[in-house]
């Protein structure tokens, strides 16, 4: 619960190693990797190994360390390895979908880990299953396997070229065989994923963060429509597809990845600030303090403050502890005003102009909730500034915005959303300033915000 | 694991809720409670509660809601309740030890939930023992319960007053008998305890943050050496034993208390703002950057900043996951230098003279780590500024600074320490320079920072 | 561990419930039968159960109270049902392999439980991944949810007919869909499988016992090769595929089923006691009791009593709190003779000439144990009688009875293996004394006594 | 919920290892040993062990093999240890009441376990709280820590002879010290207690069972009032207590003991045969088959049949895999008549007259449904007999008989009851039949069958 219910839902974070010598604990390193990723998910876990010959896995419910203890590790031995982290919703979450997914087909037992959404998913399950394929989860995970296993190449390589003709939409994907470790990247390059190297091993993950855990290098972003491949020889990389321009979702750097990740040469805490500072310069306001709503907006918050010339502060205390089992309060309690996540600092805002910054807005109960606090608390103005442009369209590409309905940018201009969430002020930042702030050479995916989709949807 | 392994360590979180209703939910109230209070303790929790007659219990080792499930809040039912959440150590945490400690004796059954230390425990539970006692924990509560069993009087509150002649050290104590729940403050008023108000029940709480959680009405810190009875007929508030001037653990106002928290009038976070302003006037320093050592040096270093003229920036991104049930890394992962908890954003802090603000050093270990992080990472030069004095003694009266040997600023001068560190400066927070920012008119207790101790030792 | 580690190993029991009104709890009644079945597998359980529309599964490790919990039924609704229990071996044994397996192909969503095993498997398996399919188990019931995917029939029952055309093997197979439930039988019915009806309710299960359970009607045993369909209209069987004679597994009446089923018209426990007084029959003895090694030989040391003249007693005291979780005593104490399952009653067997009734042998350890104990326990003679013929061969349809080079009967002759027991006598019954026993007018599996398979082997 | 809901139902087992050379492994003696002693309680078991130095402690709700995995064994060093079992009931059930009992007093700290029950534990409780005692739990075994906490003597043993002056009941009792176990039991010897021997330790276990699973030496009972303490040096029994004639539970030979176990020199297999035969003389009766009650019944009806002329068999089958989690059906399913524990083997008691021996009835609801389960069965007549008198009084020393008012027997006559259970005929074993049986020199409690208590009641 430690991600916002009322933020974009990410769907999830791959990681995989490759080590060149036996000495190298894949699973070992897996487990730290994906811990550098949980942000990317915290609904499941999983880790499939292989060493040389017999692929294990292990995977379960819930955050990295609770779903694997000691003696999992050590039960999964070998130096090539692939994992996953999954992201949580409230509903569906059931042990089937957690990945890596495992499968025995013509081309020996696979382990695929994918990041990304398909948004022909539906019909190519469809023609799968009219083709005599059975489908034990609701992961496009699985439809990759069922491609490489119905590809009539005898390599895993030619079937994941292959198999990239039939799909559309976002994938970034890692695939464990019992001798090799492939990592693609879908034409668009919509979700990231990058290459990097330790002494003995290649590691393929989501983020740089992950890289950073292990201490590995950064060797390079995958770039759009590539595949890499890292066996005992070492590791080489193509143009497994053709690519176009690339269309890298922009919520990476607004909500997504790690402060501390670089995507496609960025680093994401510098970009959120840029943010802010756009933001600040859009909107020339005079307030006492600038506050972040905790944590996603405080890059954002912090570059604001700096080009506004106005004071950033931590405005509001945030309980760190909060965990999938945490007893929901009652109705009753609820409507006593029972706080659980966050508490305003009073003695701080009483009186004061409060500008509060986030990142973005989905359904905006939560910002109505953090106004009414910072009001309650004594602001005598609570001005609310958004690091990025509405969200007006839905995500088909591997985030969960709610459906159209429920995002109230679709539903309400700015003026009526103000007015709900209750602030003196609402300003979202302008495409121009988000685009420009980004500052990335690559095309990025802007779909959710302008309802201009980089492929067709199905 | 949240809390620093290199920091002070807390001695618990006291709670308790007296309704005055039956349609009170009072093992509800005290999760709730006691989850604003998680920080004060992970290692175990517990709630007692009365119906009026039968006095139940539940706890646990872990977090809040690791210990708490569903069913087991439903079976805890009554008007009454008094919960306690202990900290977190490496070795000799045992069930016996977590708290409250229930049990039954002339006086009924009754539990007891304490934070602080006492300083004559040793002998006190030598000598219970020569008179026929048993001791079934290692908790100073278990000797209250002692004490209370021992006293001749025939009512709690009497039994109290009694049993506080016989102790000597910090002790902030709710008990919950089944008709009332009783709160009282050693008369040095170590550890801190408030006093606070919702529609139908009376709380008292360790801080202030925890009557904000349940949209609780503050009513007064419940002073040195007062006892506080609530029972159905209301609230009585008296002066158990006398108390000369306060000697409020200073440590509360550095590194324990949340920032939301008021601590005898005065904001926690504000408080340390002026630490770290105090701090930036103590230190002038030329820097293109001010970041905080996560999370306990944000409040400081917002205020250096400001003070200084220096950019507020998070320089080190943290990864909040980490959770009791962790996989330690293997001593080879260790040297190949992975990172578990925080990672340098070296796009931010490359070439940059970088301050560090932190709120204390214990054994210095972590500030090594965290200097040589942000100087792999590119900073051109690494200053750390810390708010507090130099910790030279032990802590007597609840706080687990390790023993004297460990404690760096016991061994060496500051020099050393910088160089130990390997930080470019090193300025600690002046004795006077503590005080004038804590400015809170009552006395307070600097015992680890002088030496000077306020009660006998034993 | 209740059943013996040196005993044939059952490979598992099915049950299905179809009820014609949306109030039968059709999970409830699974637990209850799989619970009368759990005899037939310890390592796993699981239920599948239709609403309808849509297909719930819940399954693990363990038996079947430690897989389902309160809360796991009631999340299980529906009145249509497939459930599974699952024999326990050292390795091996995973999650993945749970039954029933589930999956979603052209003909809908569907699960499957089997009770059995094909011969073809292995070539079955190669044939459908060169088709492209993907095999996420190695149980075969995933291999008939692959044969009718790829069935070009558009209906299930039509789909199964053909399916079975492609295997060759033992199968009791229970198949839920959306709307019904399918109970189907190997052309030989080498497994058994029964149906029976409850007011509202159709059921299948691998036993009477079963049916008894929930107090349902026994209506007949499904024959070789039929085929039941059981929807809210009604039960229809039919012949599904032709069936020559029957092979009735002759180890369902010697060892496997519980003593209260009736198999074919025949009580197991009846069956078993005439196997008993056959075996006194063919081996008269002068003794001074008869005794049976628990708890499998009890009917057989029963009918050899009475059958003999010789007092039946108890010589053996059973712990029967012995579970999954044990720990296995160290090497050293296994040394120092620790008992941890049986326990001789010396002051019963001291000086006596004791006849020791046992249903089989396979590898011959726990017999020369037994016989260990009853010498040391001070008995003047132990003979040991087998209420079975040497088994000699493997079987390849669905037990596990060791690999033939630890089956001690192909290895030695009778004289050897009572030397190596260390018994003073020992006799299998005869061939023609087990037939003529079990006095059924259906045709029997003999195959491991035999080496005459009914099926070719692939 | 292996043992009977409708039997007396046993309070506890213990036992203790006083290992010579610290390399005996005594938590994994204590382990085989409570396993062993498994039947005397289900509800929670412990061990705790002394390394010479250090006491350390495990228990848990549970069955032994629950309670302990690998590691808790191996958490727990030292070659003196002593263990308990508790009996499981409905209610009330609690981990506080687990034993042993740990606490630290002016001898030391000491862990109690403890198997019987003070008639005089409510007032000794009030007088210990009256001196200022605190009662955590509502075990036996503390008030005998408090009594030797309380004891002005400075040796345990001397506390112990002192502390068995106040105490008024049943109690086979083991301690543990730091540096030596002691065992005693009560002056009337009402549970048992027997001292056996390995090649390097001592061993005390309620029952020669738990010595024959170590495959341990039998020494001798422990006599009534006598004190045995084992410490590195050697055992020493002493006559602690003055004692008159013994007064052991007779129902320890009828239902509590295992068969293979052998109390004051009987074995009770063989007392409970000579039970069933001395029923058979008292109720001769025409029938074709005996059969038992499982398992309580087993060696009564054996003994039945051998001397009654008739055919002893198997006509009940039992599921043998219930446990603690085993979800009760609804309401609505019992009745439909599910059974979960028992199934009548109906085509062997068709037609048939039919005897069925128990070895006792306590509410009798239990017995009318066997009986009624016979009849459905088809069993032309049902007559019972008991191997033991109507239970018509309360039993105060540790057995829980349920209250008076559930004695069926102290409510209806014997034709009563049968009208009440439905059968054909009731038999109870006359008193005189029951001792001539059991036949031991020492004197037994009969209390619940006659009313006359060995002891006060106070």
């Amino acid at each position: 619960m430690e991600r916002g219910f009322d933020k974009p839902r990410e769907g999830c974070g791959v990681f995989a190693v490759a080590g060149r010598s036996p000495s190298v604990a894949a699973s070992q390193l897996a487990y730290l990797g994906l811990f550098a990723l949980q942000h990317r998910g915290q609904e499941s876990a999983g880790i499939a190994v292989s060493d040389g010959t017999t692929i294990r896995i292990h995977k379960g419910m819930g955050l990295v360390p609770e779903v694997f203890k000691g003696e999992d590790l050590s039960g999964l031995p070998g130096c090539l390895s692939a994992g996953h982290v999954r992201y949580s919703t409230t509903g569906g979450s059931r042990l089937e979908n957690a990945q890596p997914i495992l499968g025995t087909c013509r081309l020996g037992t696979i382990a695929v880990a994918h990041n990304g959404n398909l948004v022909n998913a539906r019909s190519l399950s469809r023609a799968l299953q009219e083709e005599g394929a059975i489908l034990q989860s609701s992961s496009d995970s699985e439809l990759f396997l069922h491609l490489l296993a119905r590809s009539g190449r005898r390599d895993i390589e030619s079937a994941l070229i292959q198999s990239m003709q039939s799909v559309v939409g976002a994938y970034s994907l890692v695939v464990l065989s019992a001798d090799r470790v492939i990592a693609l990247r879908d034409p668009l390059g919509i979700r990231p994923l990058v290459v990097g190297e330790m002494e003995d091993a290649y590691i393929f993950a989501s983020e740089t963060c992950a890289l950073d855990a292990l201490n590995a290098r950064f060797i390079r972003d995958l770039g759009p429509g590539e595949m890499a491949c890292a066996t005992r020889e070492g590791l080489t990389i193509s143009q497994a597809v053709p690519s176009g321009k690339q269309a890298l979702c922009v919520f990476e750097f607004i909500y997504f990845a790690r402060p501390d990740s670089i995507i496609e040469g960025s680093n994401v805490h510098i970009v959120r600030k840029r943010l802010g500072e756009a933001l600040a310069r859009e909107y020339p306001v005079d307030a006492d303090m600038v506050i972040a709503a905790p944590d996603s907006g405080i890059s954002a918050a912090i570059g604001f403050a700096e080009a506004a010339g106005i004071p950033y502060d931590t405005g509001l205390a945030r309980n760190r502890y909060i965990g999938r089992t945490f007893i929901r309060p009652t109705q009753e309690m609820r409507e006593m005003g029972v706080k659980i996540k966050l508490n305003p600092i009073s003695d701080l805002v009483r009186d004061k102009r409060v500008v509060i910054v986030d990142d973005s807005i989905v359904r905006g109960t939560t910002s109505a909730k953090t106004v009414g606090m910072l009001r309650s608390a004594g602001a005598r103005s609570v001005h609310m500034y958004i690091a990025s442009p509405p969200i007006r369209f839905p995500c088909f590409y591997g985030i969960d915005t709610s459906d159209q309905g429920q995002l109230i940018a679709a539903q309400l201009d700015t003026g009526d959303i103000q007015r709900r969430i209750g602030a003196d002020g609402l300003g979202y930042l302008s495409l121009d300033g988000l685009i420009s702030a980004v500052g990335t050479s690559k095309g990025l995916c802007l779909a959710c915000l302008t309802g201009e989709y980089p492929t067709e949807l199905c």
